[in-house]
């Protein structure tokens, strides 16, 4: 059967991987929507190759100008949070796939839950500031949430070697960032141009920042929670430099299953559509004939601040976590503006937590206001 | 439901360790059979702790000495090659745990899978010499056949993460044994004692010699091989000098997922039991507080040269995999008598393999015979 795609941010990293998948496989799917920020150029390539229903424009004049451009084809363009909204729900779509960056995603996520699409989920803030409405919605709608990222992605596929309610633990591997086995006085004086350097993966500069103080990794701890019903202290970090084995979990009898691979994102996106099937592609092989060194380090309590903050706002739960995410958001650009040092970060964050009142249960409103007073309190103090 | 536990091998290393865990979960197994070689006085022991309906010892003459002494008992004492097989098939087993050791291990487990018991092997001639008509005989009557190895139930749990026709192939680790990377004149001068020392496992003497040679790996590719209906080409051996990662499945969308642990056995043995459950214990864990750094060579081919054979044995098939084994059981003692040399092994079994006249699709009794020519034509060379 041909499936139905919708991605949301398709013209971003994750959004052109994925046609790239899509392409591979025209027998299996066929794609309906594409949705991106104002980046229209791309788009309409995107369109006059794809040739979707109907797409999405968030720049409302980007949008004018696409309509404009395409109005030899029929294409329906929409705009703004609605549009992302209205094509998350569209009806011929089967599965959409949410790669768009930021808060952003939030909405469309749930709007495709509800109308029970299928959900590939790539976007970072829909578990980690509304993690708990989200999967609350998905058990109501009976809605399995894939996860986009390879270390989620990486447990997704271990939970299969266990039966439900034998799951011990989640271990999570980190890279360690560009700056593993750096001293705090190395760390005081680290450029933004060092710090966006990644050694094993090309990511955004937010995510390359995030990655450097590990606040990308406590976040994550955050999203694994949420995604597969952890408590918190199921879930431990380990440091594991050459990003090979992608993620561990532990049974209750002690055994140990891991998935690996090359660091290329094009097999958890894979995965997340062929899910519960694997198929075969051309994508590069880990090369067994060759020598291997992998080496884990625990990530031990107080080495790493930004993790054990995503710990703490885990462990509170209701507004923190969006706080912590609204916060971070506004730390990591004035690091990048030469405003603060790297160091700064999870001081500031810190700062901003102790002085947020959590409101437990909160609603979507609740977690937007959290998430904007956080960026506002965060300007303030720096 | 409370299983009832045949051991055959009760008194051996794998034996006692199955009782270690039967003894932790009373309302889910009971004994019903054991079995042992000669060893009356731990089975005494052991009749007297699990109260079994049933045993059987292979020495006549130590079995009429167990019979009188148990004679306050209701157990009753078989014999004999005719012993294993009647215990293996008794009606009120539902689980045989095979551990002999050796040649003897292959007609109790035909009659337990021809009985429709549930069949946990340990013992490698099993798949090795007569895996083809075990493997048909278990398809036949339905019959899962559970690994009691620490590679091949590591293989065996990570299937699960992939569905039926989705394995490219399977990576099966090996410790590379107390001598890796000595070089070759090195080799030469081994005594039975360095090569009776193996860095990971504790294991009997012909196994820590095969070890040592990798004669042991190349029987479990031939293993592999037989219980998941391999290719030869589908099983790639890598060194992996900690013996943590216990093997690994390749999906045909790259996707690695290996099972990890503490080298112990405990863990192989108790998923045999439990499958397809997993159940909690209080062995010893994998600490990832610690820091580790895990080593993986290619086994290159040519560099060992029982491995190699192995994997021809395997193409060839028929009745060259039990003259392999057959050769090596004679030549292991040889060497381990001080006759011959640790590097003269290899030489010796494919001068013995090159004599063989291959019989194709062969009955038991042709491998019975190609296991007694074999081990005739390696002492005549020695």
């Amino acid at each position: 059967m041909l499936q139905q795609v919708a991605i949301l941010g398709s013209t971003g990293s994750i959004g052109t991987q994925a046609l790239k998948i899509i392409q591979q496989f025209p027998d299996r799917f066929s794609v309906c929507a594409l949705a991106t920020g104002s980046n229209i150029t791309l788009l309409e390539e995107q369109i006059r190759n794809f040739k979707p229903e109907i797409v999405s424009v968030f720049n409302e004049d980007q949008a004018v100008t696409l309509r404009r451009r395409v109005a030899d084809l029929p294409v329906k363009v929409l705009t703004g949070a609605k549009g992302l909204v209205e094509l998350s729900a569209w009806p011929g779509v089967d599965v959409v796939i949410v790669a768009v960056v930021g808060f952003s995603g939030v909405m469309p996520t749930l709007s495709a839950i509800r109308a029970g699409k299928k959900v590939a989920l790539a976007n970072k803030e829909t578990l980690v500031v509304a993690g708990e409405i989200v999967m609350a919605e998905a058990r109501r709608h009976n809605t399995v949430i894939l996860p986009i990222d390879s270390e989620h992605s990486a447990i997704f596929q271990c939970f299969h070697a266990g039966g439900s309610g034998e799951l011990k633990r989640v271990i999570l591997t980190a890279s360690g960032g560009p700056f593993l086995g750096k001293k705090r006085e190395e760390l005081a004086a680290v450029t933004p141009e060092q710090a966006l350097r990644h050694p094993n993966w090309r990511m955004g500069p937010r995510i390359s920042i995030d990655s450097a103080t590990l606040m990308n990794k406590g976040f994550e701890v955050i999203e694994a929670c949420r995604l597969f019903a952890l408590e918190t202290s199921q879930v431990q970090v380990v440091i594991h430099p050459e990003s090979i084995v992608h993620s561990m979990v532990e049974f209750i009898d002690g055994s140990i299953v891991a998935q690996l691979g090359l660091p290329d994102m094009l097999l958890p996106i894979q995965y997340a559509l062929s899910y519960p099937q694997r198929w075969p592609n051309p994508f590069p092989r880990f090369d067994w004939d060759r020598n291997h060194t992998l080496h884990f380090y625990p990530a031990a309590k107080g080495e790493y601040p930004c993790l054990d903050l995503a710990y703490q706002a885990l462990q509170v739960g209701g507004t923190l976590p969006a706080v912590l995410n609204g916060a971070d958001e506004i730390a990591v650009r004035s690091f990048l503006e030469g405003r603060i040092t790297l160091m700064q970060i999870p001081a500031l964050l810190a700062e901003v937590m102790s002085r947020h009142e959590v409101i437990q249960h909160p609603s979507l409103e609740d977690i937007v206001e959290a998430d904007c007073w956080a960026r506002k309190e965060t300007e303030r103090i720096i």
